[in-house]
């Protein structure tokens, strides 16, 4: 359904040309401040129309905090946060609903809920929706950081197959955020941003990986048998629209490996047991090693392009064609960054609590 | 926890060197006739020492069922399975388990357990937790079988590098058990079977992938926006121990597509909408689209090899270096085939229980 | 947590002088019409100032929807609603929040949150969380009423030991809300509305019971062990501040019973099975049988009085007095009524769509 | 379903005539010594045989520990234990199973399961699946005892309305297992058993309630808004066959009582905040006070009587008699005492490791 998490639970609600996109964190530690402009900056690295090589549909993503948070701290009660919906357009979709978009969710939502979905859209399997994520995300990342010192960092490692070279944590750190790709080596930036507008002059879109890393955490988040933290994180993700692939640290390259080059020796340094290697990608045995978590996405192109697409009408049953106009990202992965450090960062906390590394109230008043 | 599914809930138990290896699964509709030799079949697929390749270890595997089942159909009771443990050396365990082995889950459970853990052979964190996966699998897979047609077929699609070529559902279908590491093109396995013992002369493993299908899936399985199929299906995935990647339909690919490439156009075959290729591997918006479910899985090499490795002793906060002896599978990937598939199996019969496809009573008694 | 339910899944938030308050419901059917003036009438009989025996505070109570509903009816997608708060004068809060008032929430959740607990008002303590338990009971009631014609009557059934005498379930459906505390029986309701007189002049307050009735239930509905509908009830029964008892059918009387009076035989009606009597209050092994059922709740009495009443500074750890100011129910148990029937309706609805009895698609569109 | 606990989480599985009742136990903290005599003993409380008033049944009841326990501690793993079942003669149920018993869940469970439930003893209907409370509550007592000092004291409050006077805790302690009705005054309890013994001499049989109280809960457990320590014990002690109410503190006497009398004042009690009266059974707000937790369950009197009585024949659909032979209790509150104690215990255990106050490892191993 539409929620996640055990003890950081976030439910989501809200449709893409609804009233608005809201989010009910339950589970969050009392005495946590919270920073609105925080959560904001966040919405802003989402929303789309930040640069010439995304959309330019104009969506103010304005947070309110409905509930959960008093003094400016949180209460451990509910925080439900919404942003209003504006500059929606139902046109296109009120004429085209018989007429699924290929590879969009029109043909299931259609067939699962036998035509009652809100298709405005995509209703709530809009991109839209991932700002729930982020602002749950932002809470989170709040939490892990005043708490357990945890930085997670996404960045846009490969579009259309062209891929960033292998960089170190402060370089990523330091040079994501200064291109509108998100890429952390510049070079590889300006091929990516050519290759987005050559497809986006075309027509066409363009697919690519978030890579994502978050240092700090401790050992022993993640419990056997099934709720790993490749298998809580991984489901997480693919909550994220257009998430096809989930791989933990070397990842696909494991299934050329051997053992000897895969396995992580264990060494002391500085009195602390680490990994000389960290193929595993700070996780064995479905629990945090305490290494860097290094995890990658990958995201399909854009559904939505304007060349003609065949398609069939489900109330004739007939073949049709459609051509989708609109706003649309020619290439979602830069935007995404911020949405998949708020799903790593939701899952993450909701495991600190499980474990115990989070208590559930943070400081006492007066 | 050790649990998963909502409506067909999964619970394992024991330890690889415990008294035996269980599972219960509650919510099984009641009135399905359960073969047990279809259940002991799969045991059999999955344990060790069925061919030259794999550890020579000798696990009969040998199924009770302890509730549950009633004139040989089920009750939509709690159906308890267990296979009780034999031929258990743990001497290499009492000796070295203050020295983690590199890429095991024996470092991170010693610190999450405060060394409280059944060390003995990996106890819960051993590959023989599978053997629950399997037992409860093979009741989804009669489940699904009897009431949807659903068929689940896995086989191994790669081993250090060495790739099946690209095959029919039938010749999959047909060729897969002909040969010991489950792949089903002969040439390829030939390739692969040398690889194996390549590796296992060397004192090494190996990893690979494994390739899922499944074939005659309703439309609308797979709920939004977190309990999305995919999301559901890798962390069941991710359950199995050594699995770091997974992927649907193109997967990976996809990062390197244009969406007019990777876009499945929708067409009408015998009066049904069908989508023309299928890159989405059966998903769309988290939501099955009738279409075959395609995914991989990518798995490390055992990390159980013979070579001396760098480690620590966890006591003394010392390196040291270990050699492991026993006897191990050079490449877990063959017989990781029916546990991949089972793992299908269970989240399928949940997502199918949910979506009211199947009914909690199949059939009524006189 | 602040959700219950497994299918139908209701999730609270929001605080008693904060914004608003505030529900979600996950999983409603999609295709039910919603008759959002049904949802605000239910409001109105639980808001305070309905008469002259409750609190005079003026609270409007004015429902939004901002998410779920399209077209004026469901979609399956979570239905958010909210009521804003106003008329919040926090003054004695301030004033007196390191001073609990007795038998209230007030000391076990400064001790829970640390003191970072929203104490205006109660915050989430507050009775005011209940229009939560009545905005999503609204749509359990249209939910339930729609597909199965269940129909749920609450009543008072004693206040101060002023207890109504038995009444036929017509009796009881046609005078409940003919009198301003919701007795079905006139003269019963008269010396229930004296005795609240007479304890608000004393400023006092006073206990009662609230009996509540479904009627065609289907038979099957609840799940055994654990999940019984007695048990999940009056899990959710007890959410409701204030209730502190629990009975089914014959209830307590069933101490006092032997088996061959408490035991209700079998027998067959119009082609139907059905029981004798119905001390099961409808319910047998934690199933529905197919009778109405019956159940009790008792209230304590409002804590908040305005005599002078012990208690500490939690502060200073000194023993204190402390005068309750404020616009106080005498009794809340009119009030209570519909906050009964709709946490009952949540309950049932979530059961229905476990066993399948409601579809989740209600009606496909054209 | 079969599962209850989110932390301590508990799943039951086996049936009356079956080949075992079982239980497994997920989330016991590693680091627990396990007493299996203290299990034994508990579940020797409870079984039937035990004396000339309760049912002469031959239930050996023998533990046997099937996993999770390694060195005589647990290891965090799931725990599953087993009783064999012996002595079972199911010919009444084979030949009466179309009958079904009143007030039993035969007619519920044919109806629900479509006749496919093993209906042999009540199948898991049977008070026999109170043996997996037992030997998880048995557990969750050492647990609770261990780490937090918790005693939990169950005893039979009444019979046939023969109740017992007012006692202190510790003339209740002292006193409860004197008697074989398990009442701690054994004035009562000659009259109870004089009771009992009518009823049984006279084929029937009668109700009674069983109090329960838990001394030393910190400050702290239970949940808003759905979570409530009340909902959450009331929920699973209706898990036990034959419980129809469930009352915390003064109980239905609330419903009589002005808030003047029902209000528990605070004081300062050695540095400690108390209530001088404890009306409200040790919960506020949903949440421990830190006072004793009190609460009374109410029980049915066993439906299982040798009277004749008017049934249906569900095959036929006509009305019938039927006289149920068998060995059963005429009371079956006092076995039914360390079955309510160990429900209390799996609650308390749970929400105290919810709550933080009993950590996930309690001992680190050397």
């Amino acid at each position: 359904m539409n929620s996640i998490g055990k003890f950081f639970r976030v439910t989501t609600f809200g449709e893409s040309h609804g009233f608005c996109i809201g989010v009910v964190i339950d589970g969050c530690p009392a005495g946590l401040k919270i920073d609105a402009n925080k959560i904001q900056n966040e919405l802003n690295r989402r929303k789309p129309g930040q640069s010439s090589i995304s959309t330019n549909r104009d969506e103010s993503d304005k947070l309110q905090i409905l509930s959960g948070v008093f003094n400016e701290h949180t209460t451990n009660a509910p925080i439900c946060m919404i942003i209003p919906n504006n500059s929606t357009d139902s046109g296109y979709y009120e004429k085209n609903w018989m007429n699924p978009r290929p590879s969009h969710a029109d043909f299931t939502a259609y067939n699962k809920y036998g035509g009652q979905n809100d298709y405005r859209g995509g209703g709530i399997f809009s991109g839209r929706i991932t700002a729930s994520f982020v602002m749950a995300g932002a809470v989170a990342k709040q939490l892990l950081s005043e708490t357990l010192g945890i930085t997670i960092i996404g960045f846009t490692s490969s579009i259309g197959g062209i891929s960033v070279p292998p960089l170190s944590y402060s370089e990523i750190i330091r040079n994501t955020e200064l291109n509108k790709v998100r890429c952390p080596d510049n070079d590889t930036a300006l091929k990516m941003i050519q290759a987005i507008e050559t497809v986006r002059n075309e027509g066409d879109s363009i697919g690519g990986t978030v890579d994502c890393i978050a240092l700090n955490i401790p050992v022993g988040l993640g419990d056997p048998i099934f709720d790993t933290l490749e298998g809580e994180l991984s489901k997480a993700l693919f909550a994220i629209p257009a998430v096809k692939a989930v791989e933990f640290g070397a990842g696909k390259k494991f299934s050329e490996m051997k053992g000897s080059e895969a396995n992580d020796p264990f060494m002391i340094l500085e009195g602390k047991v680490i990994t000389k290697t960290n193929n595993a990608g700070g996780i064995l045995g479905g629990i945090s090693t305490g290494m860097p978590l290094v995890l990658k996405t990958t995201f399909k192109p854009t559904p939505s392009i304007s060349k003609p697409q065949n398609t069939v009408n489900l109330q004739k049953l007939e073949e049709t064609v459609i051509t989708i106009h609109g706003r649309h990202d020619p290439c979602i992965v830069p935007r995404a960054v911020p949405v998949v450090e708020s799903v790593v960062a939701i899952v993450l906390a909701d495991h600190a609590l499980r474990a115990g590394y989070i208590s559930p109230v943070l400081e006492e008043k007066a």
